[in-house]
């Protein structure tokens, strides 16, 4: 199709069963993409291998892989610091892998490594709705709550490259609270996330004679978006359920803003699809706890690529980052 | 004395009580210092004038005002972004004081203002501690707790210059805690500052039967500097205060991490000469709730500046920094 005078970067969504590469302009357009399956490479080389066969092959479509210029990866426990992904726990490859530095040299270009949320909030400043922002959070509520965190115009890695955990800020903090995947109590992802609001459907349908839709489910499969489906047919738990989770998320929010003022909150993942369900409480809460100076300042945004393909948009920042 | 080839910057000291003026050399030390008496200047334009009366006065020792290359400013409630006083309790100009400009206006110089925690992060890093740090947390325990939040080698101001004020992250989060100067109940600062120190052993004192030397004191005299006395003496009392008071700073601090995985805690404040007392408890405690990614990898260290002119000497940081 003529001269191809056009830059391109590769992003990376690198996830438990999926590893999408997709081929980016600079225009933020996925020109190209395809995938392979995680699971089915239990030594790291093979993957890589199969990875950069798999890019090969899709870079057909813009004239061949000397128009790449950099790759970015968005991977569970990525670490942008050191390149590696650190104990990843749903990954078949145990310990410290260099993943960077594997690609690096087989394509011969820069790449670069980070965790998802670190990446949505990259693609959401190159893309999305924050493109003139240079202080916001942005909260991934999945499975679990992940955060990236861009403050004067520059991702938050820490000393360690490790910052920006915010799913697991201490929200509840008594001997009750509920017990989170890293082994400590009241995390706020235990309530605020995918799995949180499935915990708390499952413990109000235990412990309360109320009626509710989702009674007609097997209690142990119920899951978020059967809170959203009753949720919207009027279901009052699960409009409750909304209700506190939005609270809770609200609450912390108030106390990230004392660290760090940002100009907007910005949200994503499958949770967010419940709309105002979620984000109402959220900003009401926030509103009745935030110290009064910031009243009224941060905006509460939902992601503007929540239709896109947002995880390989926010490696593909990456990638542009580190050419720049 | 010979040539004068060195530069200098004054550092500004502004309190409550005294307004300090130091000119500062690039090796960091005060050369000259004056001060005036802030709360006789109702009108803050006698105030400026009489400042720069000080300034021209201590500039005999370096051969002038014409060496003086910028000026920066401390202030309680000092903000950044906008150079000006916003709305301090404790001054006696009200609402919002375009301090910076007025200096400038005078002195035709570079002028910027902060507020005091943000100037003490900006002069342990440029004079102290964290010279050679690009990522931690200054707090100063006074009679609030103060923050400076340094990330990617910068002050983070948030979106309005206001951020960093982690006195105010909520650390009680019920009905019955401590009511905070803000309006909001169970701040951090109600607990972990010089004032919630004394708080504490009042509480204490009228709660409990238990001996202490505390209890030779008029009830509402007890202050900070007597709980620190009786712990040294053995005092059983003094030593739980403090003990619970490191314990609640060291949990936070565990919060704080979870945002921004710093390098070190700088600790800086009256509170402070409590030694061991205070930064023991502060330790095991961050230990016991860090997340396990975290773990051993932050230091608690004290200021560096603590027996010097740390105010003038951060205030003054800022001065440097506006110019490089």
């Amino acid at each position: 199709m003529g001269t191809n005078s056009q830059e391109y970067v590769i992003g990376v969504d690198l996830g438990g069963t999926n590893t999408v590469f997709g081929i980016v302009s600079n225009e933020g357009n996925v020109v190209a993409e395809g995938s392979i399956k995680t699971a089915q490479y239990s030594k790291i080389e093979d993957f890589v291998k199969a990875g950069c066969d798999c890019i090969a092959n899709i870079a057909d479509k813009i004239g061949g892989v000397g128009n790449i210029k950099a790759m970015g990866i968005g991977a569970p426990n990525g670490n942008y610091l050191t390149g590696c992904i650190e104990h990843a726990v749903n990954l078949p490859w145990k310990g410290i892998v260099p993943l960077a530095e594997m690609f690096k040299n087989l394509l011969h270009i820069p790449v670069a490594l980070t965790n998802d949320a670190k990446a949505a909030a990259l693609g959401e400043k190159q893309y999305g709705a924050a493109k003139e922002m240079n202080n916001f959070i942005m909260i991934t509520l999945g499975t679990g709550l992940g955060s990236g965190i861009i403050l004067n115009g520059k991702l938050i890695y820490g000393h360690d490259g490790l910052a920006g955990e915010l799913g697991h800020i201490t929200i509840v903090d008594d001997n009750n609270a509920r017990l989170c995947g890293c082994g400590r109590r009241g995390c706020l992802e235990t309530y605020c996330s995918s799995t949180g609001v499935a915990r708390t459907a499952r413990e109000l349908i235990q412990t309360s004679n109320c009626q509710s839709l989702l009674r007609n489910k097997e209690i142990n499969d119920i899951e978020a978006i059967d809170v959203s489906i009753a949720a919207n047919n009027g279901d009052k738990l699960a409009l409750n359920i909304f209700r506190s989770t939005g609270e809770m998320l609200g609450k912390a929010c108030a106390n990230f803003t004392t660290f760090c003022s940002p100009e907007a909150f910005i949200f994503f993942g499958g949770l967010v699809n419940a709309g105002d369900l979620l984000m109402q409480p959220v900003k009401e809460s926030y509103d009745q706890h935030v110290m009064g100076i910031y009243k009224g300042k941060a905006k509460f945004i939902i992601s503007q690529l929540m239709d896109k393909n947002a995880a390989v948009l926010g490696a593909s920042a990456l990638g542009w980052k580190i050419i720049q």
